[in-house]
């Protein structure tokens, strides 16, 4: 056993780096290795104790022979110094033997739910009460790194392509854009709304920068409780100028999807792997179709104003079957139905130039052309009967030389919750907010 | 002039691709291209007109020889079709004649400001209130030009590095980093706050996913009207786990600041050079100075508890004197000054594991290796005074692992005001928040 310490003494001094779990299978047998992350599993036999360390990268088994060394609870954060050991039935063939333990702090708590199980079987309460806990189950930490893959192809796609990268308020001075569901603020004094969407300053921001992204936070006071909603959710908003009509937006946004599941592919496959999920292929062009022709398809009679989730999923299986893809857009739905700026098809301006893009038979993304013209503002407020006023300053900016444009928003937590197939959106969010939920 | 029309029929169908306007130097003189932007400025003289385009790339003179061809009014969103023609005195030696010039809406208003002129001379509340205006020009574009440069730099530093990117709640449940300064918000008919930063969340998210980042807005009820100060800002947050002291922190910084830079001579170039600003080198290492001798430098007594204004400046010079550099670190600010989360040093915890960054003679970035046991925060929170109840939900997570960690915050508008010698912050602001602004 005085071997263990011999190794401690080279090992603890800063000379020996760090091994990644991952990278443990590429160590030389015989080498002194440094591992550091969290005890996720101690099994103690009568002879000696397997201890399996976690990292950000992955799992490696370190097996305890002296009875004397006491290995810290699960979840405690701790350095392991010892041997790699070539041994084939370990994870990457390779273990570490020989180890001396150092605890980064005090012994873990035992944790409300057993990380170490390769299933996280904890109920959604759990999941969400204990989130600081719950998601360092390799399984559940697999979703959101799938949201931060997703994130990085969002931005490189557009960073490749004449984007500009914006933030915009969250301060709002009137809710505008829906009137309902807003949060209200007390800002210094006076009353403040937290914005529902970056729709109206992304749009004027065109006229600066012609084409520009923002990934932020949107806020909903949503009265429902629904696996659907939240109060506040992560949205990519793209907008970009001098297109001819909505068909640009479409391919753009093509790219863009395209762009985050090769990053996925390219940052977390071992979030792929450990999830066992089907990434979907994008096919070079997204097979479109108009409202009209989605509602035969689906079914429904052709004076329906919307389509219903189960309309949806017909357009979905429809997709599959017809060109084997997981997308389908659906453009020209009825004006009167969409956000005010949508653009009306000039040809018949009872349809919409609007879309959503369907993913696997749910609704993932809506977008537009906008209105480009300050008295195609006015004018569509009136005949909605909205009062101007709240909206002035920003129908205002259209004096000024706004191009044709259009955009989109993708709704991060809804994308990766179809991704992973989960039933609640709060099972992809980090700490979730919603109408009982404000912690943690 | 018929020829015009002609070079109309051809360029109007989609084959002619759209040139920008920075490419125009590269057309080949005869070449039909067509131009998209904004009516920069008309100026008219007897025989004919100047046009100038401006687009997200630059600027493109035409000229209209044809007397009937109408130009719209300035800040008009254009479409521009002619032919490339060779001339020295054209920026790039390539202007466009014999143009067809087709308006992407009605005419623009005339503009409160002339954006024509090479300096903007709005003054601030101009310069605001018109936000969506000014911004597009070029100078004024340029500031965030570089803020989007930086935050790019700043990712791809820390996605090449093994940080994940997360997004935290912004909607919080109790005021608990400062308690005062905080926004509040009506959360289904209960109190909520809208959050100060991220702390919490990312510290906890280290037990996750060992190293985070986040991009986003944070929110402070600034009672005070002051050239450093917003409502909301953007917060560049990082922390990291698996560290030995402070230091490693410092080395992240500096990689991090090193990447903004860098993505700024990429990706800015351009901007770098409308607002000829002098942008910083970074050194390899920031020179390191301990609050003891920073007081001594800046001639300020031995006891004085923090650095003021006049100091920071003093300790500015000194790094440009002694080291050439622009950054100079300050480390072990007494820990009875800094937030209670701060990591005393365990030689003599007096002083603390943390530090600020100064850029110029300014505090850019706070940071600090953080308490990582239980414990700690407990008897902290004892001995300032603080009660337990409004944190029990932030300090239990360090009962379950959370190896020692540390992380800054960056704040986005300050370093784009600082690099760019911007008096008042919110010069570099999209659309600023402040005590008395909540629009545009």
């Amino acid at each position: 056993m005085s071997h263990g310490f011999e190794t401690l003494a080279g090992a603890r001094s800063s000379t020996t780096e760090r091994t990644l779990c991952a990278d443990l299978s590429s160590a030389t047998p015989g080498q002194t290795v440094r591992l550091q992350g969290w005890v996720h599993r101690r099994r103690e036999l009568a002879a000696l104790t397997f201890l399996v360390v976690r990292d950000r990268t992955g799992l490696a088994q370190v097996v305890v022979k002296d009875v004397d060394l006491a290995v810290p609870p699960e979840e405690t954060a701790v350095t392991v110094t010892g041997l790699a050991t070539a041994n084939p039935q370990a994870p990457g063939g390779i273990e570490v033997t020989s180890p001396v333990i150092e605890a980064l702090g005090d012994p873990a708590d035992t944790p409300p739910v057993e990380l170490w199980r390769p299933t996280l079987t904890a109920g959604l309460p759990t999941l969400l009460d204990q989130a600081a806990t719950t998601w360092r189950h390799p399984a559940q930490r697999a979703k959101w790194e799938l949201a931060a893959a997703s994130l990085h192809g969002f931005r490189s796609t557009l960073d490749a392509t004449g984007f500009t990268e914006v933030h915009s308020p969250k301060l709002v001075e009137s809710a505008t854009e829906s009137g309902a569901n807003v949060f209200e603020v007390d800002y210094f004094g006076r009353k403040a709304y937290l914005a529902q969407s970056p729709q109206f300053y992304k749009q004027v921001l065109v006229g600066v920068f012609e084409r520009v992204y923002e990934v932020g936070p949107v806020f909903r006071a949503e009265p429902h409780d629904t696996v659907r909603h939240l109060a506040q959710y992560t949205s990519l908003d793209v907008e970009l100028g001098f297109i001819e009509d909505h068909r640009e937006v479409v391919a753009c946004l093509r790219d863009v999807v395209a762009g985050m599941v090769a990053a996925i592919h390219e940052r977390a496959a071992s979030a792929v792997e450990r999830l066992a999920i089907d990434v979907p292929v994008v096919p070079d062009e997204f097979p479109v179709l108009h409202f009209r022709e989605a509602l035969e398809i689906a079914g429904a009679p052709a004076d329906e104003p919307d389509l219903a989730p189960a309309h949806e999923r017909a357009l979905g299986a429809w997709a599959k079957e017809e060109h084997g893809s997981d997308f389908v857009v659906v453009e020209g739905y009825p004006t009167a139905n969409r956000a005010f700026y949508s653009h009306p098809d000039p040809e018949d301006p009872h349809w919409s130039r609007s879309f959503d893009l369907i993913f696997r038979g749910t609704e993932l993304v809506s977008g537009a052309q906008r209105l480009h013209r300050y008295d195609d503002y006015v004018a569509t407020l009136a005949e909605r009967g909205y009062p101007l006023e709240p909206y002035a300053s920003y129908v205002d900016a259209f004096r000024r030389g706004i191009p044709p444009h259009g955009g989109f928003a993708i709704g991060l937590e809804r994308w990766t919750s179809r991704l992973t197939g989960s039933a609640n959106v709060r099972e992809v969010t980090l700490f979730p907010r919603d109408l009982h939920r404000l912690a943690p």
